[in-house]
């Protein structure tokens, strides 16, 4: 019987971190699948294109910001998989429950940014919008928690720490934001938006803590 | 000539389970595509959009179930994988086969849940829904007991029993389903998605047995 | 100055292998996305929607032999990188070419097989669709044979020879079954089909001289 | 505490490899996603279909053009990471900010070439197609640059010196042809493409310096 035990377990790990890239690349990149090019007639002039093509600004901005919440999230999944020596079925389950979060974006991004500036916009769409990266956020800082307390087998540096860092301060900013929509009128919503900037403010701050190197 | 021969057929195992994880990942990730976001247009109430999204609903417990029949395939192909150690060409036949009806899945889903409180609903399509999880589990079971015979060259450990404990109740729960789904009358055919609670029912029972470390 | 050459060198091979993979993984499970799920309406009787299933039928086997033709593909890929040791620009390039033609399955397939037996069919159809994997085959053909005079340093095995075997078969295949249906009428075009099973023929023929082990 | 820092410092470099390489293979196969096969009806005649298929040709032209496009880009991705030996955290920024330009292919693609040969054309097309290369080259090449000062510790060779070459000059073809579609006048637009051929011009004039072995 061979005993090529400590070789496996890191390709095991290797694989659910590459399972969970894939998840994470298709999820991002849907993200564009869903905004559909005008369609261009014959005696189209500039203008008409250029007009129809205005009407796609909300959703361009809807693919960044979906973008950049995706992509950090990446970098803290990223971040989290540098410390994971070992793992146990319900680490495994805990990180499903992140990618099933992940697959959401395409979906709640199109139905958030699609009429965003046509009025057509509810306290319900903004919830479901904001739900998702507080509830991937929440699952990521339970999992930093964890691997810290259970699967770690190195020492923990600096990068850890920021990782850690900034996934409290996601976890801060966004609740603050969705307690702002439940309690303020739907008209002064936008406002809600400036606790996402807690997290890299606070970043900011503590630079020099962090810095690497 | 050089005979890397040990490290190039680690890489070649490697390479299929990634490939696998591959498809599984698209699969998993699709299912969010086929729900469309409600068409919200400028003078929508809220009342309007939530009555948009309720229609929905029936989609995103689609998205759940699918996604927990999908994930659960993925994490036994992945306990099954650590004890690959060799492969040959009919292996790979079936692991492509299994892939075969994970693609599915996409499909099935959308074809069953997309009217179910409708009453659009007959029995080809629960047939169909019912019969891909059917399919790839029966496939995964034929797996491990393949892989248990011939490709593996380490001690099987308590991970390798709980998964192939877990695939055959599976096989049995599906199996159970699809007769009740046959011989009952459509009408109450939902008594028969009790079955599917028969594998995670005899894992909980049997947890003391499987427990890791 | 450190020189990992060697091992950085796996690492690029292996990345052209997992982007490839990557690839027709992708297109693998594009072809599902294509089969749209009948909408079924809440009257719809049970005749009715397996009715509006069986539309469906020829897609399902376009999705059945397009899934065969991609996956044979990858199984030879995955064979001919077993003895891939080094590489130049020139086989990325070629590699290049060969996803390209990968990515063309999803539409060829619903291109030819939406409507193949309304009548709706014609030789540019099916050109078309003999088109791909002619030239997936041809382009594989070639990069065996360049990895076997170029990029191999270890000794090919009964598994290259095979897969080599399948390929040159594959491409006779194609190219009798590609004339068959320039000079044969468009009404016994589907005799030609006949001619793609040679290459499995001549594999089951052959099969004592590939025997692993 | 165990301290595999060297072997886990490789597998984070290639996990953003295989991320970023994820992205671009979905890119690239949501091209295709883009054409629509071309609905015939039964009693289409073979020249209704051929010139149904013949709206798509500019279509295939896109998707020939976007495929080298982000082929190329992944090529040199793929040389670059040769010569990652270190990364910090604003090099994997610049890397995902590169990927945001690699996932808008699919949608300037078809915003420019569904209607190319119709009319139906207008500046910001172009501006929209060429402005995507020219964003992916231009983060390209500063992460060469910043490979070559900072995160490579082992020599660079002639492949790390061409595609830095290759590189440079792709940014001067897409800066000179974005400079023409800004100065000339939209009927002539065309010759601004030519541009386009100086960087692979430019590499087959100094073909031997990057003569590999």
């Amino acid at each position: 019987m061979i005993e090529p035990k400590h070789h496996k377990n890191e390709f095991l790990i290797e694989r659910i971190a590459f399972f969970s890239d894939a998840v994470f690349a298709i999820a991002i990149t849907l993200l564009i699948i869903e905004i559909h090019p005008p369609h261009i007639e014959k005696g189209d002039t500039a203008e008409m294109v250029s007009h129809k093509f205005k009407h796609l600004i909300p959703e361009f901005i809807g693919l960044t910001v979906s973008f950049m919440l995706i992509g950090g999230a990446w970098l803290r999944h990223h971040s989290l998989f540098k410390y994971v020596d070992n793992y146990d079925f319900r680490f495994m389950l805990i990180n499903m429950l992140l990618l099933f979060t992940i697959i959401l974006y395409p979906f709640s991004t199109s139905f958030l940014f699609n009429n965003l500036f046509e009025g057509g916009i509810s306290k319900l769409q903004i919830y479901f919008y904001l739900g998702v990266p507080f509830a991937s956020n929440s699952i990521l800082y339970y999992m930093f928690k964890r691997v810290d307390k259970k699967h770690r087998e190195h020492e923990a540096d600096i990068r850890f720490h920021r990782a850690l860092f900034v996934q409290k301060w996601m976890l801060v900013s966004f609740s603050l934001a969705i307690l702002w929509i439940i309690f303020a009128p739907l008209k002064i919503h936008y406002y809600g938006y400036f606790f996402l900037y807690i997290g890299p403010l606070m970043i900011t701050i503590n630079k020099k803590k962090f810095k690497t190197k």
